[in-house]
């Protein structure tokens, strides 16, 4: 009866099968640091915030996006780093390989805003155990909201987009990257699954409109719809400054259940991903047979064309 | 910038654009009601409760899945009705039709077993307020579970599943049906958003194990992630039965926000739907300009095809 739906044909190009990660279970760390106007208060900061998740026992540790500058127009081009340009122009991310190398653990570091030529990115990097960075989101999906009286901020503004997903494969399964607003695109989500990731991280600084209620939904639908892990990492609030974070970094698993969670103030945390899980679930709720290839097809355009 | 990211493309063919409907604010009713093997009680019952809804002054009525059978294997072919061999062969819609008529209302109900030559469906009938069948859809994804110890469920057992998805024009707007499992696809509230719906109605009978994890999720999902509104509606819990629904009937509103709900017993639940909302949202977040149809498309094959 399968064949007849085509479910195989709900992804093109196909899904992937998922492989068999090097490490099931593991602890992972969410790093809900809180960010200040000082660059290298906050790069000493999120260096001890890692190392206190790595003394807890995680083996990748998760920060928040703009961990490293006051998410500001004004801000960005300040606290950007040229991220290939060596330690010295990107103290942040030659910190994140340091630590990573030294903790043997893997990092996906949140963002920071990278400049390179002319151009800003909202960007996140992945360092491996051996501190080499493995693979670099650039936010695809700018965040451009108005909301009057509420909430006006437009990324686009002073950022450039990203022009491709991510997705690496670590020595604690294949991770898909998104930042932020990334979330709130769930065919990203989507087209992850079908390359076979075992866990979404989106570092992400949701504000205090969108925060309550979107914020969890997006993250739990994500992880449910997709049968998942998915990992959130916010800055922590600070009702002081201009744009303010909502906070609750969150990991969710594959049935859209809250495995652990902080709240909006300063937190580090450290729970456990089993990734038996998501063979678990996929097998009792088998989705992936049931969708309607000869109805509706998610096309991975850049995957289809390589 | 937008024309870079192809937004337009992230659908395929590109996403219509929202008509005015001919009403713009209404009440919707909820009719969550038991269900007992007696199908003439159940008949009786369900015109009860749509006549109350009326009464508090829905345009719009929304019954629960399977209203008029239990919902249990044995029961399905015993329940079944001929819907286009007259009233005599099918008596639920008779009433629903005349009870349309009659009250003036639209009436999206619910879903009953349907017989079609020897195949059996899970079927939903739409009717107009001058108590026309103006569009029937039969459940697309049918309920396969296997969760050992809670719940074994094959839907595909006894029915067959539909071969199209289904969005109607009704006086209460462009309207995308789904039934029950049809929430858990993505892929499906994204194809009726781009066809140009105002609202998916869901009738469901989530159970006790999903219910709790899945049912408020999936419907705030659908209707944040596509910037609508999402109408579902369970049966009252009968911890007697066969099948035990999970209730919860709900109205949600374009940012995923809940509007009315009930618990689990029987409830008639009336509450506004103000589509200038789902414009109002689109303005401020313009997730439509913001699509990535270079990295993404959805696909809605039939519309493609046609």
């Amino acid at each position: 009866m399968s064949s007849t739906w085509k479910c195989e044909e709900a992804r093109v190009p196909p899904a992937l099968q998922l492989l068999t990660p090097p490490i099931t279970k593991f602890k992972i760390g969410l790093c809900q640091m809180s960010v200040t106007p000082d660059k290298e208060r906050n790069i000493v900061h999120a260096r001890n915030a890692i190392m206190k998740a790595a003394e807890m026992g995680a083996k990748l540790v998760l920060l928040p996006e703009m961990w490293n500058s006051p998410y500001s127009h004004e801000s960005f081009p300040v606290y950007a780093e040229e991220i290939d340009a060596g330690s010295e122009a990107s103290p942040s991310t030659a910190m994140l390989s340091e630590v990573a190398r030294t903790l043997n653990i893997t990092i996906v570091g949140g963002s920071i805003p990278e400049r390179s030529g002319d151009k800003l990115y909202n960007t996140c990097c992945v360092f491996d155990t051996d501190g080499k960075l493995k693979a670099r989101h650039r936010k695809i999906h700018l965040f451009d909201i108005d909301i009057p009286g509420e909430i006006t901020f437009q990324e686009s503004k002073t950022l450039t987009a990203g022009e491709t997903p991510t997705i690496v494969d670590t020595e604690v399964g294949r991770i898909g990257i998104g930042i932020c607003h990334d979330i709130r695109f769930q065919e990203l989500a989507i087209l992850y699954a079908a390359r076979g990731a075992h866990l979404i991280c989106y570092p992400g600084a949701f504000n205090m409109t969108t925060g309550q209620l979107l914020w969890e939904l997006c993250q739990r639908a994500r992880a449910a719809d997709n049968q998942l892990y998915v990992a959130t990492c916010s800055p922590a609030r600070d009702v002081a400054s201009v744009y303010v974070a909502w906070g609750h970094s969150t990991l969710v698993g594959p049935f859209g259940e809250i495995l652990a969670t902080t709240e909006h103030d300063e937190a580090v945390i450290v729970s456990e991903i089993d990734y038996s899980q998501v063979e678990l679930i996929r097998t009792n709720l088998p989705l992936q047979n049931q969708r309607r290839g000869d109805l509706y097809q998610l096309v991975d355009v850049q995957r289809l064309n390589c």
